[in-house]
């Protein structure tokens, strides 16, 4: 068997760790799943059963699994607070490392992993945004770049979750950035890839409501919010995050050129089925994300695993990611504050008032 | 005001002839509707509130009605049983004659008709398929004769019915001709209209069930039944009829040709709003042919009168009328004998054994 | 002849004025238009062909026209810097009035309407918002009511034209009000109607660009806008107005409740024809307003009749015009100084610095 | 790794065969694919490039791959013409069996293949159809079973290709039994799954053009054929393959029962991107079976690994296989013959002259 595979360790065994344990176990030809770590118990008792058996080192200690024989890679679900230290430290033992988004819901923490990766330029460092290895997102930057739209000028795109009425979503609020760095991230990162990342925020307002847990008001945070984020080169992005559908996960995105619109989900279905009943016809729409984005998570690993083998560049910046939270992070500001930001020429803050 | 309105009597006013007699009246600018007849004294009653406050004098029979000074046109929306008796005698009183389909369900009393037509050429004599008179029918036709999608090859059409839960259409079958006389004659009309009404049947089968009313086979009928009919020109139709559907209305066609396919109605809809539930996403289907077709019943009282008072053509040939409800009498009968039927080149009935 | 038509004139033969004179001469029954205006020769000449035959007198004169013996009402469809005052005069000539949206740009001058419309409370006084009209619209406002979502918290509601290439609406935006009153007012008088008439801004914030017509920025206006408001009872609203559409008229709206959600044309077009070809299948998308709201235009015409003949009540209070305007002024206000609006728990405005 | 791995060889490297080597190789966790061959230099120099670097041995010789260590399991995909000798040959060898679809053109061909397999009861032997492992298929097979349609009544199903303008699929009609046997066996082996396996043909008619590929008729084939299929227990199936689409892959299925409908792929798409331009609103279709099944095809090589590592039952029975291509040679007799069939309340073959 001639054939190089990545030697992967996974960080976290959470809902999402698993997701990612599994697809590096199953579904992604090119790599090896050889290690995972997790602190907590009940994780490492899926561990068990789960990875184990098909020759995964289990390990509740991060650093020991660094030095797991022959790792190359590892990947990182684990809770976003140790995110930052734990791409560091593997950047620092010479892995590569595709971490969960956000880095850091803080600004300077993110930059310090783009620190670190900046020192080993050898070394693959991504922060998984899922929609960029989505097939129908690919679609529609590839029209862009045909020239199918004209000039983008307006996106409109919304990250909106079915309601969990366990209302756990209240405790995650304490620590998630709040929903413009939690959720609308990924809208902005949309916004990045198709109105190209160099660009520069000249204003952004944001307003929020609490329709079914006034409780996040103790978190400064809101279940359902709109933001507008104005470029300085003519252009606007606008987004709607929400943790209230009814129906299921419902993640839509419009890119409005001068010539044309592309729009991704505009109709969101569980599959291709439509049933007919005296009350109409229904079809059906994915409860979650891994049901909407499924696919996308696995492309993501294979095109990681892909980039670390053959050393070709990943799909994505890691400044981006940065970048991505830092817009999020001013709207959660507008948001919280009640207050219009405003920049300069060169995306530094501005008081209106020396405009 | 020097404007001329055509001036109409309505026979029948049960279900359609009411709808038609409300379209005169309100709908078609350029005509007046001044007469009305029925035999049926519910009917008179309604017409009495609905009607003669506007000035249409009603008749309960229909000799008179044809009296009616100035009258130059009679809409027919009586029972099928006397819709060529009635249409004979409008002609004979050189009176404009817009007929409900069908003429008759029997091919010698539709020829009658159209024989009487024929002495009086100065005369507008239509049979109203209103499907003809459809925005996306007429669209559909408009795309073919550019060229659109080729060769018209395959038409695949359907009538279904939202399911009546009283039963009614049982009895109605005793005199309906069957459900391919009755509802097909739509999709048989569409197919001389897309594929040419010159085309000559080659061979036909047909095969149906009663699945909601087994009663119907007490009048040689079937509430589903599928039927092909294949032309001497390499071409076929195939149809669908069916008096179950939970959902609503569901009239769909398609016509596929050799570089490409128009369809019509594929995503039957009530209206424009989609409702988002925990279930999934509903929308709702009319419920009958008024809510599919209302606008299409409007058009073809508005085209027949600038027909009539501009002596234009009319959209469709009273000939084809005849040729939908003979090749929808050769499916039934395919139906109920279970026999394949076929024609040869002129469009004579041969046995297969002389093949 | 028992029936009694509402006498009905038309002020303006521009575009909206000749179709709202077609609809009251051709698809409003218990209507008949007995007189027309218009200061404008080339709209006479129209006049000449189009309306005198039928009856219709027409005046240059305004005033002369509200004198036309028997006139019961007025249709308003002139150009908006005089609707106020037409209004008012007819108010004063003791005639029913349905004008064409904005009474004016001037809230001010609305507010003149409004009182003089007080002054005759007999009389039936509307300002057209054709949405109210149509049949989706009317269904979503119907399940509301039903309860099917829940407390509705979230509008998204956007107007988009297709792109005039000629430009018009650049010198058109110099009398319009700017794109929030011009287009807006439509999605804002929506929002009245389904989160409640008395509903109160808290803040509001608007961003826009000029990305085909940069001459717009003469006049202080845009070709693509956002805008956001917030209730103060926890409701948001977010708007998107844009004159660059490529493929037609597209005016979405979707109403987001705690249980559910309301979606009008989310799936814009013209009729149920698909076209399937080698690029894929394709559907078109109606051109402009007409295509869209053409028959809740003949609604409209038809509701107003019924209310002014039967005395029954307006299915619009004439003061949600001028609050709609009235938000719409204030978005316009955020969009063009780049600030956001802040107003007290009455609706008083409040600097931020205050709170 | 205490993991044991089904060990899988590949018969047959063409289209087909490199699909499935690909899936048991990446996508099937629980298998690994250790051998393949080929009678095909050109399809051996791709497996020495594709498949050798992974550690699978290839062979040119098929009786030698069935002796490759440790082999458990055949998977076939070279010309149907072998399936059955391969199919057979491998189940002598104690080896589970994944036969591509249809074991034989010829009915006792494919029995012979049963009767192989039931000698050997603790092997599994599975004929794939891959629509049995599709999950749209799959959610409608359950919602029937709790009951949501009432009494399935009516299944139309159509698999319609992209046109291949190389015209391949003229000489391929020389073997592939005819559009019924090669096309519509999906759509039966359906009905079987929807009506149930115990159903019992009637009476069965079709007809056939040849609209873009003349040629056909020399195999006595057709590139578009209708076929009606009536069953002893009052249900009815109707079928439509199609060689002749312009937009791409479009297999379509409803079945409507009593009390409801469910349509499986009503409205065709590649992704979930809509494109706007001025033409309209397109989204494109995938090109052919793998744009739209190939997830099928990797359940299908997981469902089939499962069953064989953890002796489980089968999704489907191999008599199916059977029974579907006996349907569709009735199909295409018919069709052929221009005759109706018609069979007796077990099954056997009536002239109809005996009813």
């Amino acid at each position: 068997m001639g054939i190089q595979k990545l030697q992967v360790g996974m960080a976290g065994l959470g809902r999402v760790g698993k997701f990612h344990a599994m697809n590096f176990l199953q579904h992604t030809p090119r790599a090896e799943l050889v290690a995972a770590f997790t602190p907590d118990p009940t994780e490492i008792a899926w561990g068990r059963v789960n990875l184990e058996p098909h020759g995964v080192t289990l390990y509740d200690n991060y650093d020991e699994m660094l030095k797991h024989p022959g790792l190359q890679a590892v990947a990182i679900g684990t809770a976003t607070s140790v995110h930052a230290e734990e791409a560091i430290k593997a950047i620092e033992a010479d892995l590569h490392v595709l971490c969960e988004k956000p880095l850091s819901i803080h600004i300077d923490v993110c930059k310090a992993v783009v620190a670190a990766a900046k020192k080993k330029p050898h070394l693959k460092v991504m922060c998984g945004f899922s929609r960029r290895f989505d097939e129908s997102y690919r679609e529609v930057h590839s029209k862009i770049e045909q020239g199918l739209i004209g000039r983008p000028s307006i996106i409109r795109s919304q990250t909106c979750d079915k309601l969990d009425p366990s209302g756990f979503f209240v405790e995650y609020a304490a620590w998630s950035g709040g929903v413009f760095v939690d959720m609308a991230v990924h809208d902005i990162d949309l916004t990045l890839w198709f109105f190209g990342d160099d660009i520069i925020p000249k204003s952004i307002s944001a307003h929020g409501i609490t329709a079914v847990q006034p409780e996040l008001k103790k978190h400064k945070d809101y279940d359902n919010a709109v933001g507008i984020v104005e470029f300085q080169n003519g252009k606007i992005a606008y987004y709607y995050c929400s943790r209230m559908m009814a129906h299921g996960q419902e993640d839509t995105t419009e890119i409005i050129g001068t010539e044309g619109k592309l729009a991704v989900n505009n109709n969101p279905q569980r599959n291709l089925v439509n049933y007919y009943h005296s009350g109409g016809i229904t079809r059906e729409v994915p409860p979650n994300f891994m049901g909407r984005f499924g696919p996308a998570f696995v492309q993501e690993a294979n095109d990681f695993t892909a980039a670390c083998l053959d050393n070709t560049p990943l799909p994505m910046k890691l400044t981006n990611a940065v970048k991505a939270v830092e817009i999020g992070a001013y709207l959660q500001e507008a948001l919280v504050t009640g207050k219009q930001l405003h920049f300069d020429e060169i995306g530094r803050r501005i008081e209106k008032a020396q405009l």
